[in-house]
């Protein structure tokens, strides 16, 4: 076991961080991991803004209805971006929009490039004793999102991350087990799966009962079920192809 | 800087490895990694799929056209997955598939779950001095894939990790500078942008004419816009639409 592997393996999500302002040398190294992950075809084709102006955090917390938002030490939103691509194809007059950039393909590379990009940040942070949290929620409300930061096309936003200095103690919560989510050299059996999983919420609703704080009944098949369950959000689908991006 | 910050600047991918299996206990702290990440709503939609058969390594090297492969020390395939979560939505009669997870919103939510487990792997798998490169021509035929691996609905192969011990050494290669990708509290002008990345293919030709092997003549812009500008994958949106993935 080394230091990176202990920071990995104790991640938990912080969502609530002391009112200080990380420093520009933390920022700094925060940014540089993120910038050094891999990237499909060498495209690096997301971006990132960090979010200071209280203004702006303070929007993004009523769209993501999550107050810590307002409250942290940094803020970063994660951007899928083919923006800068498409300035150099438009000068030199070649089709790369219908070609590939609005293609399904192209829309899942640059969500993964951005994903690897916030991974890196999140773990550098965690590194320095910085808690992270995904902050997903930000697609409740894209076009204010879009408004807020004047996005062109050929961007859309993924999901922001609050960052800043602890300020709550957190558990690590329990992950589906390694029988659960990885097999070996074929796709497992649905009565595997199923095995796994009842297991599982037998793990959760112990975790859920003896818990320190918000102690309840739940399983997990229950919980998430519920979740998908929910109202859909009819904007999302709509507003990424708006901006030219999984037109087919 | 600590050994984690250094784990992710030094990255770099490695495509050649020795011949020798990683070891058990590496690769479960390698899965263990995986599963520690972050994840949206709880919902752990993706899945791994160890490949040590050599039958079916040999066909994802033809697959993907990357010979290393068939020889390396692990693989492992990443998938987006909701198989399990339908299991159980079938169980208890309740409609997941037309609320959510056939959704563009859910589509983007599987992918980022499973990049953000195949980051900390590919994170864990370097602290420990493995190598790894992200296999992303698995697309180049996922039904040859879907087969391979018998994947049900709901489930869409991503990309492939490749894993080893390294037998080459390799230079960090150059990523888009802070001031490209980064940005403070409002997206940055066209004209920002082109003078960040006039610099980087300053950067990238100097690069390419220092490096000890394969030394060419070219630019970041040049080399992107012709890839994007390439032969389209017509086959890879209706794929996932099949999967009941992206489907509006």
């Amino acid at each position: 076991m080394n230091d990176t592997l202990t920071t990995l393996l104790e991640h938990r999500s912080i969502r609530a961080f002391k009112d200080t302002p990380l420093k520009d040398e933390e920022i700094n190294a925060i940014i540089d991991a993120a910038r050094s992950g891999s990237t499909s075809s060498y495209l690096m084709a997301y971006s990132m803004i960090g979010v200071t102006d209280p203004e702006k955090k303070r929007k993004l917390a009523s769209i993501s209805n999550q107050s810590y938002i307002e409250k942290n030490g940094h803020f970063i939103l994660f951007l899928a971006d083919y923006h800068r691509h498409m300035i150099h194809a438009n000068k030199e007059e070649k089709d790369i929009l219908s070609k590939n950039v609005q293609s399904t393909e192209y829309f899942m590379i640059a969500t993964i490039d951005a994903t690897i990009a916030a991974q890196n940040a999140t773990v550098a942070a965690e590194s320095l004793g910085i808690g992270a949290c995904y902050i997903g929620s930000i697609k409740r409300d894209m076009d204010l999102v879009n408004d807020l930061f004047d996005l062109p096309e050929h961007v859309v936003p993924l999901f922001g991350l609050a960052l800043g200095y602890p300020d709550e103690k957190q558990d690590i919560k329990p992950k589906l087990p390694k029988n659960a989510v990885y097999f070996e050299n074929s796709y497992a059996s649905d009565e595997q799966q199923k095995s796994e999983l009842e297991k599982f919420d037998e793990t959760i609703t112990t975790y859920y009962q003896s818990r320190q704080t918000n102690k309840r009944d739940d399983r997990w098949t229950t919980q998430v079920i519920e979740k998908l369950h929910n109202q859909r959000n009819d904007r999302l689908t709509p507003f990424v192809e708006e901006k030219k991006f999984n037109t087919r």
